[in-house]
């Protein structure tokens, strides 16, 4: 397996690195865009990439059910399906299928679950999922987890720790692809003993990355953070971390802070479709009537598409019409802040300046979502 | 009263030629994407170019609810305010307002009418909606008119015409700008008395350009062409004419065939919304499950943006998973090929070679709304 991340400098327990896939280099800390059906909502691929996004995710879970492992096939892989040609991650769909509840049953060799779409029946195992995400030619492939909702019992936990590790080393020996780098996922709810176990069991099987899971899931914010802290020092230094579903600014900001390398959130785009507009200095709603005959642009210091073309006063009247290009252009706009957010991250690492970095945009989102 | 117009070729009763307006010049026979509230559905004003569009359409009626004339001005303009550099015609409203059956009001002096959108009361007479078309800044302004259902009595098209003429009258007095043109309009519904009786009235009041009315309406296809040949006939050679509300890739080769040399139309993007792909060679619905693992791009012979860059299958994907990307996606293909017609036509009335260019895209186009 060959070695994908260099950790090129650090500023407290903040990292700066690189990530080399099959589809082209990542710098770290990175944020993915979420590309759920294999489109990032609203967006082309161009304007993904011109928002400056390095990697985007897709979710195994939706394009599973559709179009389906053929249809993408057909098309010579997820790439050229959906007309990205950078790097993407697919998580492992565990997540999606155990949030269904009451129409998943769960094994130890794997899970069979309801399609939310039609009611048809699919089974989820380590195996399965991992030939689906390497036939879809992904640059990183989650493994299938057990994912527990917090709160959630002590027995709960253990039982996911310990089906995660034992699907983690079905992944490993199933993994065949050399273009796609299986990445294993940590769990143990705000457990740190059980943290602890679940870090020393797949970081025995020397997987190229780990993500931390099971975290964004019920929990507070300051539960999040010290759980995310003291599982990223679980892990091993040379090895890329991931913290999934993360999220807001103020939310990336905090976990790069505790030694996160990559993350990925909905929240940008589901923002952008709800006219909720995010700025380096804080977020607001568009729609608010304060915006009616603001000829200012929606953020001034940004120097994105849609801050250099138009102004508050017409993305107001963009969302009051119900007009499509409304969401379409703070989509956009939300993606950039986030992209640009991590490259000054990149950079305040870079130079030692982190801290101060950190404390500036914790500051400006206090109070956030 | 600066001459707008240059009529360059002739081939049968089809003409080549061009239009310089304030904002830049447009070659003829052109066709005028909708932009009804300042925004051409689904795409940016880049796009809108890049597709070769050279003029748009806006709605006075939607714009005067929606934002406002204040908040157009505030901004410098409808040009300004939606980020479009290029000329804009705006329809007069009347159309709109007389589609609102219970909820409007006529006399002589102007119409009074209910919002759609809250309820509001407001007064449209010539004199207001010239003033409202000048101070957005617009290219091209269309007099406000009366337009009637067809089938329609002869005593309500006569009145529709007498009205539409005094109408005019008031308009022409009232036109200030010199940075917009205003364009009067013919009504008489298939009544080729009247539509002469119209004609007469409008052409001795010497406007820049002339629209026919009253067409699109209600009637038949033949009656519309019939009506339309007749209608252009009645026109000064040397200005302009605009078939309004038309249209479909066979209505719009038609009616240049009849002399017309400008139209609009939601249907390039309404299709695009609703899945329906346009090609120079026949519709098809993108959701059938036909184009499911259709690899090859929506038309064959398309060099747009999507069709070079994504598969009739993605295209599929998208509409079924109701992404937004989909209408997108489709809704420039759309305005691309109606705009590459024109582009056709323009150069096979250079060429002396119209006949041939028509009988083949009417063909193409047989059994088509």
């Amino acid at each position: 397996m060959r070695d994908i991340f260099s950790l090129r400098k650090t500023d407290g327990s903040a990292r700066r690195g690189t990530l080399r896939l099959a589809h082209g280099v990542v710098e770290t800390p990175t944020f993915m865009p979420v590309g759920t059906a294999a489109t990032v909502k609203a967006l082309t691929p161009d304007e993904v990439r011109s928002a400056h996004s390095q990697i985007i995710l897709a979710n195994t879970y939706h394009l599973w059910l559709r179009p389906g492992l053929e249809t993408i096939v057909g098309a010579g892989g997820l790439h050229k399906f959906m007309a990205w040609e950078g790097p993407i991650l697919t998580d492992s769909g565990g997540f999606q299928v155990f949030s269904l509840q009451e129409r998943r049953k769960l094994d130890d060799d794997g899970v069979t679950f309801q399609s939310h779409i039609d009611g048809s029946t699919h089974r989820f195992t380590p195996e399965t999922v991992i030939a689906f995400e390497e036939a879809l030619g992904v640059d990183i492939a989650m493994v299938l987890d057990v994912c527990t909702k917090l709160p959630a019992t002590r027995e709960a936990l253990e039982n996911s720790v310990r089906m995660t590790s034992a699907w983690a080393q079905r992944s490993r020996a199933a993994w065949k692809s050399e273009q796609t780098a299986v990445f294993a996922i940590m769990q143990g709810g705000l457990d740190l003993e059980l943290r602890e176990r679940s870090a020393q069991e797949i970081v025995a099987l020397d997987f190229p990355g780990y993500a931390i899971g099971g975290l964004s899931v019920g929990e507070t914010r300051e539960e999040m953070y010290v759980t995310a802290r003291a599982s990223a020092a679980l892990l091993p230094e040379a090895k890329p971390r991931y913290l999934m579903g993360v999220g807001t600014v103020r939310d990336i900001i905090m976990a790069v802070d505790c030694g996160i390398d990559m993350f990925d959130c909905v929240y940008p785009t589901r923002c952008g479709r709800n006219a909720r507009a995010m700025t380096r200095s804080g977020e607001y709603n568009i729609r608010n009537a304060t915006f009616a005959r603001d000829y200012t642009p929606v953020e001034a210091e940004c120097d994105c598409y849609v801050c250099t073309t138009y102004t508050r006063a017409y993305l107001h009247h963009l969302f009051r019409a119900n007009e499509m290009l409304g969401p379409r252009l703070l989509s956009y706009h939300n993606v950039y802040v986030l992209n640009d957010l991590m490259r000054g991250a990149r950079n305040a690492i870079d130079c030692g300046e982190w801290a101060a970095f950190r404390n500036t945009h914790v500051g400006n989102h206090v109070g956030e979502a």
